[in-house]
């Protein structure tokens, strides 16, 4: 079974990395484009037959002590299949 | 209008940071992981009133231009409104 943790910036954070993106596409000639956040996904293989709420109890064990900074980020746990 | 730009690791691409990521979950005793693949996120915010079309080639100029590198990566586009 497999799941995807997506991990973004909280909105009220500043994105230093989302600026820089932001500032070299319209270097690149992209004037439409008035913003840009940067986030990450990660996608998680787990082994089968596991109940999937605790697998997703799992997941979220695991985005709280490594994955993400909750602090600063956001995160969401979707399957893949 | 805003969309997300998700950018993976191709299949056959060794992928050393989800490598890392998968060891430090099984050094952290989940056991349960089998493997981790770690992409990222580019949520592009454009002007309004643009042509949705238009704009998704727009999005994957830029793509292919900066975001991503396509030799080792894919991606897909999904608007987020």
């Amino acid at each position: 079974m497999r799941a995807r943790v997506t991990i973004v910036p909280r909105p009220e954070v500043l994105d230093p990395q989302g600026r820089a993106v932001a500032h070299a596409l319209e270097g690149l000639g992209f004037g439409v484009v008035k913003g840009v956040r940067v986030g990450r996904i990660v996608d998680v293989e787990l082994s089968d037959g596991l109940d999937r709420q605790a697998a997703e109890a799992k997941l979220e064990q695991m985005t709280r002590e490594l994955l993400a900074n909750l602090v600063i980020e956001d995160f969401r746990i979707d399957w893949l299949d």
